[in-house]
Order: C-alpha cells, then structure tokens, then sequence
C-alpha cells in the first residue's frame, strides 16, 4: 500500500450520501475554533475556484455523463489543485484543515462504485496528492437512510436536487459503503468509523470526542 | 516505451503554437473525401460537449491557474471522453479521423514544456487513452515564426486573444518543440516531421503525399 506522509492537522470526513458530512463538520468547527489556531474547512471536489468549477462539471447532468476514467481524472485534477492552492498553503501557516470528502472517496466511489483499478488511483495519489489526513472520519449509513435523509433535505430545499451522482442506484452505494469500511478496516490508526445512524447530537459528540482524543496524542 | 494499438485509419497533427496544423488538417480533410469514406475532423483539447467545456476550464485565463499537475489531468480527462465518445465510435465505424492534436501535445506540453515526469504520462496514456494514431504529421516550425502566425492572426481577428497557454515564454515554447522532435525520433515510423517554414501550399501538399502513401501501404 501507498505510505504518504500524513499531517497531524489535516482531519478528512467521508462516508455516502447524507451520511452527515457536513452536519458533523459544522460541529467541528466550532469545538476547534476555542483552541485558538485558524480552522480551514474545505470541501471536495472543490476548495479552490477552478477546482470548484470542475465540480461543476463532474456534478451537472446537462452535457454527456464522463466515463469512469474522465471522472476519475476530473476528480484528481481538482483534488491536485486543492492540495497545492488550498490545504497545503492553511496547514503551512499552522491552520487544521478539515475537508468534507477527500482521497478516500476516489477509492470509494471510482474505485468501489465504478470499478477502477485500486492500483491506478493509487499511482495518482502517490503522484499528485502526496498528502493524507492524520485523522478521518468515516460516518458509516446504510444506503436507505442516507437516501430518506438526502431526500429531507430535497423537500425543504425544492433547489437542492440530486446531482448526477446523486442519481445512481442503490448497488453502486452499497459497493462505495463497502470499499469505504475495507479502507478502515486496513487502516486503522487513520480511519475512525462512527456509527452515523444515531442521532445527529449522538454522532457530533463521538466526532468531537474522537477529535480531542487525537489532539491530545499530538 | 509503451507499444500501444495503433488504429491506420486515425490520424494527428502535431506541432507548437501557429505551426499550421489546423490549416494543414483542412487540406487533408479535402484529400481523403474523395475516397468515399466517411471524414471525422476534431481537436484537442476538445471533441465532446463535455471535453470541450474541460478545453474551456484549460485555457480560460480568469481563475487561477492550473497547477502542472491538474494541467495534465485535466488534458487526460479530456482526452479520455474523446477517444470514447468521438474517436472510437468514428473508427468503429469505418471512418478516418484526423485529430489536431493528441497524446503527443501532452508528453511535449506537459512533459517537455512544464516538466513532469514522462513515465507518469506513459501510465496515463496506457490506462487512459489505449490508442496510438497510425500517422502522425508533426509541423515542425521555429518558436519566432509561430508567434509571428499567430500574432497575424490575431490582427486579422481581434477576438482571437492568446490563452493561458500561447502566453507562455519562448523558452518554454523551445522545450515543446524539443520534446515534439525527440518523440519523432524515438517514433519514426508514425511520426513524420514536415518543415513547416516553407508557404503554405507546399506544406499542404507534403502533408497530402505522405497521407497518400500512408494509405496506399494500408
Ligand atoms: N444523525 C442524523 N440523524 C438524522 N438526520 C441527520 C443526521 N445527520 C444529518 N442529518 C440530516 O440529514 C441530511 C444529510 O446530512 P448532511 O447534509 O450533513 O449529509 P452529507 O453526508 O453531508 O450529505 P452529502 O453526501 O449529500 O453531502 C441533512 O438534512 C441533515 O440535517
Ligand atoms: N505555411 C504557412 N506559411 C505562412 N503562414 C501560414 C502557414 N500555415 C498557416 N499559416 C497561417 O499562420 C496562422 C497559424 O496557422 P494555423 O492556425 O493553421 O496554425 P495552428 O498550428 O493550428 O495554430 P494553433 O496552435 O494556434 O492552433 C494562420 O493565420 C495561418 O493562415
Ligand atoms: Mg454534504
Ligand atoms: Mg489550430
């Protein structure tokens, strides 16, 4: 397996769709801010205005959809623009970093969900990421409830639809929630699996606990 | 080196900026009509709805720029969906495309010109791309004269401004150039080399003789 250098203030959250990324970054934030260090929060794809509109290319259902390997490559051009424009200038200066989705979701979606050679996504990390998180979080839904969730939050937001990756069927999401659990369970130190189908006070609480944990380590 | 398929009926122009490779594509377009097969004509960065809105993201000089890396993906990206979704459905088919254009521009652009590492383009051509041309016509012309071309152009045309790209120095534009020869000489039997500092017409007509013998051999 690839071994980067991973940086202690570098914190990633992952899991499926309506999992509770955001939800749970918000309250990160807020429980890091009290320590006195500058707090970044990102999110992928994105972080940077070009790797933002590639986002906007990767999720608009209006042109032809990419092939798994133009999105693989989408992915990772944005992802090397985050690292480069973004995450690495913040933890430079001594800022943490908390990202909603990074590398891990490649291996996830494109790799679990599209069926892409592991082995190439991590040539492409290893060429042009070069970095992990110290800490990840993986918040871990059955594929039901992130979809009841996700579709919640249509309701009350009529503007927020499915993205074409949104759209897929529920087999692609049970291999990216498998590809996502056998990445925790081979590494361990990194990846930290919360139960996400608690309430969301519940699973906040165990990310901060399990935040502070690791501050402490360092 | 990478001994990737090569399809006969798929054809490149290749060379630097103003060397005449989009001129010398129509004078071919014309020749090989008279066959009576099918002419697929098309371009790099570019070539599907959705490669053509990634060619815009490249060379759009209002966000920041890309970093070397997300440069190269972003080409390979493109390049992905237009050998899927153009190129191959038009081979399938039975019949000739000539692309102004291809993998050669990124081992020259982004491996001669910006650097990186032309093992790394190698894997991506194979993973990605899968495909050689069986005929490669490379422009070779000198960096002054390009940019004088190009500056015509751009008098006769004033919206026709320099992208990201033509903005470039002349050392940069020296590496392109070295890195296009050198492929030719690794590559003679696919790449021929034309002097493209004679007029026009006698471009035109050698680009002609060599796509005649090319299929005359087939
Ligand atoms: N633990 C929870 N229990 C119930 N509902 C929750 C929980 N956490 C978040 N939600 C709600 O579920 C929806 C999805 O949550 P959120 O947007 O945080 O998920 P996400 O993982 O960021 O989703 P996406 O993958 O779409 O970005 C939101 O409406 C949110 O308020
Ligand atoms: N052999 C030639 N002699 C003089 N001028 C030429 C010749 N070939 C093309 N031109 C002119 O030079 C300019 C550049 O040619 P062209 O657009 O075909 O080059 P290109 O290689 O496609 O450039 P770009 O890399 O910008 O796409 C045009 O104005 C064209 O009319
Ligand atoms: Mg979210
Ligand atoms: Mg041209």
């Amino acid at each position: 397996m690839t071994q980067l250098p991973a940086h202690p203030h570098f914190v990633t959250l992952e899991g499926g769709e309506g999992a509770g990324k955001t939800t749970v970054l918000q309250a990160l934030r807020a429980s890091l801010q009290d320590d006195g260090r500058e707090v970044v929060c990102t999110r992928e794809p994105g972080g940077t205005p070009l790797a933002e509109r590639i986002r906007g290319l990767l999720l608009d259902p209006a042109h032809e959809p990419p092939a798994p390997e133009t999105e693989l490559l989408l992915m990772f051009a944005a992802r090397a623009q985050h690292v480069r424009e973004t995450i690495l200038p913040a933890l430079e200066r001594g800022a943490w970093v908390l990202s909603d989705r990074f590398t891990d979701s490649s291996y996830a979606y494109q790799g679990g969900g599209r069926g892409l050679d592991a082995a190439f996504i991590a040539e492409l990390e290893r060429r042009v990421v070069g970095l992990q998180p110290g800490l990840t979080l993986l918040l871990d839904l059955g594929v039901g409830t992130g979809r009841e969730r996700t579709r919640g939050r249509e309701q009350e937001d009529p503007g927020n639809r499915p993205d074409r990756i949104e759209r897929e069927h529920d087999d692609f999401f049970e291999r990216v929630r498998a590809a996502f659990l056998a990445r925790a369970a081979a590494e361990p130190g990194r990846i930290r699996v919360i139960d996400a189908a608690r309430p969301a006070v519940a699973v906040a609480e165990e990310a901060r606990a399990l935040l502070q944990a690791w501050k402490a380590a360092q």
